[in-house]
């Protein structure tokens, strides 16, 4: 036995499959619809254009119309047209692509790129929605017969003539019983300005009232009246398909409420435009942040050649700049593919590096061109420029020129100017140079003022990327070292070998350790009694950097079991030797009044350090209140 | 011109979509070929049980193996085999189910719910993954010739004679370059461990090693040998199969362990098992909460007859109960459908509506028979029965009697208990009981304190939906008033109407109001001296339950831009003007003591509300030392 042969598809068993299983949107039939629409207005104008099609052209605009008591919904083109043999050709036999065959000879002609035909089975969404489905088709062939089809739903069809008179093709749906929806006028216009809204020819969807002036009334007052007009639901030529030299600013900022009605000006674009190796245009939009970055996520809108694909560029666009707004198109990306093959394909590859080099020598520009300005959208750009230093490396390199950071002054450098900067008074014995940071100037006030007396210099770096950011730049700079100014006490947070005396006895120092021990009340915490300023606080309460940064990742790590148990508080409770306080502490007739002393130096402390809560908190204010009605 | 016709597909077109588009990940093309694998095995299993098949089933497991050098994948079945003329039948033709027919055939015996063949076209999904598909197969009918059939992708293939010699199907996948991923094993086992788990029938992928005891050495210590064994990768009776009736709490426990390997144990579970009006069968476990919940999301995996479908159960099950883990099993889910088809779907709804119904019922039946347990289970449990109560009407009704709160001593009420046991002491002027609660038992202390006073309870409501579970407390219970304990002074918090007299005279007060206005600097708050009890804080501030219900929902709201501008912060600032430090502050010499005084007990209440920070909370502590210190 040996036997060759072809495969085939029995078409009543493999249509009921492409209508349920081809689009997971039902919605997508009018994409899909309006798409074939205007690929056969954009043949004919193709073909005048060649000489093969001599008659007049005439208005091209495409219409959709819904008639409600019919059931109906019509898209209407002045394309091309077909022939009954035509109708025969390319919709009795599904995944004919037309546009394939049509590409193909036109292809020497160059501009093959405006052929949207890239769904063969499009067509064929329209049983998603309708009952039965309808062509009637008059070609722009001379001579050629009006023709009509018709179909409900199974695979018979039957071909008629037809009494259109005009060139180009009508499909008419009936519209099934569960898909009534689809008569709403609300949800085709929602569709529409979905899918269709940048289509390359105008799409009319009925009409819509326009107030208009109408001459004064008897007082002088203008008068109003409601005119009918023309509802054009797509934008034929929008902003990314021009030349970015033909644009002023206001056309992007225009095509920006466009895109997004209800938003804050973006603080500046980028407009992308590249042919080879593929072919992408599009504009990115810098927004303002806003606190919720989720809400701000999706933002950016994925075309193929003008026609509305998803909002879901997450394998596209690079993860630091997701956060962007705006347009991409390119006929170039594989759709409807799933996402590993999505990650592995080397143009999504080619678009991710494309996008991360224009924005880099975007930023490089604007800083170079405009400090002041760019310092200015510092806090709105920030996130994504640190975000992106970290996790791209060849962003990293153009970046480090325009990555700053801000100190409590307001003041802006960038990370080798802030070296230079504060080498001078903020070197440490290792020669590590020492950048101080604040993550919250309220809470860390008094830290602050401690390190104002000294005139050291503190970065805010109180954004969500920072704790990364701090560990990047440790790593790529060589002997600089990041504290929180809270990190210890104010002489080692930049340990200068300069050491002070102390007014207390080593004795007295073991008195005031003892009564700090018997306040505090439990042993974790870590007491020394040193020498400092006088004007220092009388105590200091702070978390070594390091078990601060491991307490912080591990709380990032979120769920799961931990994997060394939590990372105990060690806080280091210093006491200062030189203060008038410690003296009165020493000085104190009895211990309990030794202790009852420390107590209150503790909870100064603790205080400052934001960390006097609940019972303690409330014990504290009532034996203050005490003291005072005394 | 009239015609009638049927609409053809020609298969050199649509069989590149569908290698292409059919599904969305190439690994699927296991799931389909295992699944295939199963249906033929079930198949003999049936024609023996019905005696239509006479000889041995022999062992039925399905093997899975990977040829690395010579690049081929291939599923072995001792199943029904199939006839030369069979394959021209079931395999040349596309989507012409072989499954229909058979369950069409023995639709009467009352088992067509075995029959898994749910996707016709899932054998071409092969050529998602193979250059070349081979079958090598021998039917189970007497006297059948083995068969072979080969096709490299295009739509040609060949039949020849086989020289297999045991019942039933190789396939065999020749890889293509692009898709030798698929030859790691690792990469195997893991596309069989998520989606051929629990499949009906053991499939074997070749050996894996165990240890194993071999004797005693000389010292008496045990030995160990490697033994190969089947490495054998389903479970075929996974336990949402098997009755509850025979099952025992370990049972599900392990098999928890099975479905989730490093998590805790689960607190509860309810075993899931419908026939009619819809076929549904399941296990869902109530997990331990976890501080992050995103973590816990999507752990529910949806089966079709034991086959792996998704775990993105979104709109199968309820919202509230997203949390939860487990498996549901349900032929009767569409798949592969849009979601705004499937929240359409009736069986959906059903579904859901059955999910919600016996999870209501399980926590109703813990809480009647032991109630200390389920009270000890609410803080894992509480979320979800609350933000069910909150969410579905129907769950709710069932909720109330095992909805529970707990006040700041750890008991736990329902709310008509609490209305019961509140209600002499905290019932006000207007009738209305007033259930004072706490979103944080160490930031509001202080006011705790002063509710225990009063011996007032104050429950604790804390969690992340509790915002809103107020809200719906007061409206489903009349007579009910809910207030956070510092959203008054306490005796207007419940006003009772009692009048407490005044040590202050009406000029001293105004003296004292004047010198606090000072104090604070801005007009934004509204200072009162008022009689309250002695012991009383000499000054309380409150922000009232309206103010800062207000503010939460706002700031819940997230981005976007604010309808109303942001509300005001308006504190009162009440003065005890009983209090021995306000008669100080009347007594103080110049205006600039009393003013010192005012701020001092300002600040103080500051404290308490935990809203003395930045500069104001280093001046009061520098304050506080310097007065120490003199």
């Amino acid at each position: 036995m040996q036997e060759k042969g072809t495969i085939s598809i029995h078409t009543e068993n493999i249509f009921p499959i492409i209508k349920k299983f081809l689009y997971s949107d039902h919605e997508i039939f009018l994409r899909e619809l309006t798409s074939n629409a205007v690929d056969a207005t954009q043949k004919i104008k193709r073909l005048a254009s060649l000489g093969e099609y001599k008659g007049e052209l005439g208005d091209l605009t495409i219409d959709v119309s819904v008639d409600k008591k019919k059931k109906t919904i019509t898209i209407s083109d002045k394309g091309i047209g077909m022939t009954a043999d035509e109708i025969k050709k390319y919709i009795n036999q599904i995944a004919f692509s037309g546009a394939t065959e049509f590409v193909e000879k036109y292809k020497d002609k160059g501009d093959e790129q405006q052929i949207i035909g890239h769904f063969g089975l499009g067509f064929y969404s329209a049983f998603m929605v309708a009952k039965q489905v309808e062509i009637q088709t008059l070609s722009y062939q001379e001579g050629a017969e009006p023709a009509a089809w018709l179909c409900d739903g199974n695979t018979e069809f039957e071909i008629k003539t037809s009494k259109k008179k005009e060139r180009g093709t009508d499909i008419i749906l009936h519209i099934a019983d569960d898909s009534e929806e689809f008569l709403e006028e609300h949800r085709i216009q929602g569709i529409l300005d979905k899918y269709s809204k940048f289509l390359p020819v105008p799409i009319r969807f009925g009409q819509k009232d326009r107030q208009v002036e109408d001459g004064e009334d008897k007082d002088g007052k203008k008068k109003w009246k409601t005119v009918k007009e023309d509802n054009i639901i797509n934008n034929p030529e929008p902003l990314w398909a021009k030349s970015p030299s033909e644009l002023k600013d206001e056309d992007y900022l225009e095509f920006y409420k466009e895109l997004y009605p209800f938003s804050e000006e973006p603080l500046f674009w980028i407009h992308l435009n590249v042919d080879y190796p593929f072919n992408l245009t599009g504009i990115l939009y810098f927004p303002k942040l806003k606190k919720d970055f989720e809400v701000q996520r999706n933002k950016i809108q994925l075309y193929s050649r003008q026609v509305f694909i998803t909002d879901e560029v997450k394998d596209i666009v690079p993860d630091f700049l997701q956060l962007l707004h705006g347009v991409i198109d390119s006929p170039d990306i594989p759709l409807n593919v799933s996402r590993s093959y999505l990650q592995s394909d080397s143009n999504v590859k080619k678009i991710n590096g494309y996008i991360t080099k224009k924005v880099a020598d975007k930023l490089g520009d604007l800083f170079k061109k405009d400090r002041p300005s760019y310092e200015q959208k510092w806090s709105d750009i920030g996130v994504f420029v640190k975000y992106g230093m970290i996790s791209e490396e060849k962003f990293e390199e153009k970046a480090k020129d325009f990555t700053l950071v801000k100190n409590v002054e307001g003041k802006f450098f960038n990370i080798e100017e802030y070296k230079t900067e504060v080498a001078t008074n903020q070197t440490n014995k290792d020669k590590s140079v020492v950048f101080l940071y604040t993550t919250d100037e309220e809470k860390q006030h008094s830290y602050l003022e401690t390190a104002k007396k000294r005139s050291y210099d503190v970065l805010v770096l109180d954004g969500p990327v920072d704790s990364h950011f701090i560990n990047h730049v440790e790593q790529k700079y060589e002997g600089v070292t990041l504290k929180r100014v809270d990190a210890d006490v104010i002489d080692k947070l930049i340990d200068k070998d300069e050491k002070k005396e102390s007014v207390l006895s080593d004795a007295e120092k073991e008195k005031v350790s003892a009564a700090f021990k018997k306040a505090i009340g439990d042993d974790k915490n870590n007491v020394t009694v040193e020498p400092m300023a006088t004007d220092d606080m009388p105590v200091t309460i702070t978390l070594p950097e390091f078990i601060r940064r491991m307490r912080d990742m591990q709380a990032q790590g979120g769920g799961g079991p931990m994997m060394f148990g939590e990372m105990p508080l060690n806080l280091a409770v210093s006491v200062n030797a030189n203060h008038a306080f410690t003296r009165k502490i020493v000085e104190a007739e009895s211990e309990e009044d030794q202790v009852a002393l420390a107590k209150q130096a503790y909870d100064w402390a603790l205080l400052s350090q934001g960390m006097l809560s609940g019972k303690n908190l409330t014990n504290f204010i009532n034996r203050s209140v005490e003291l005072a009605v005394k």
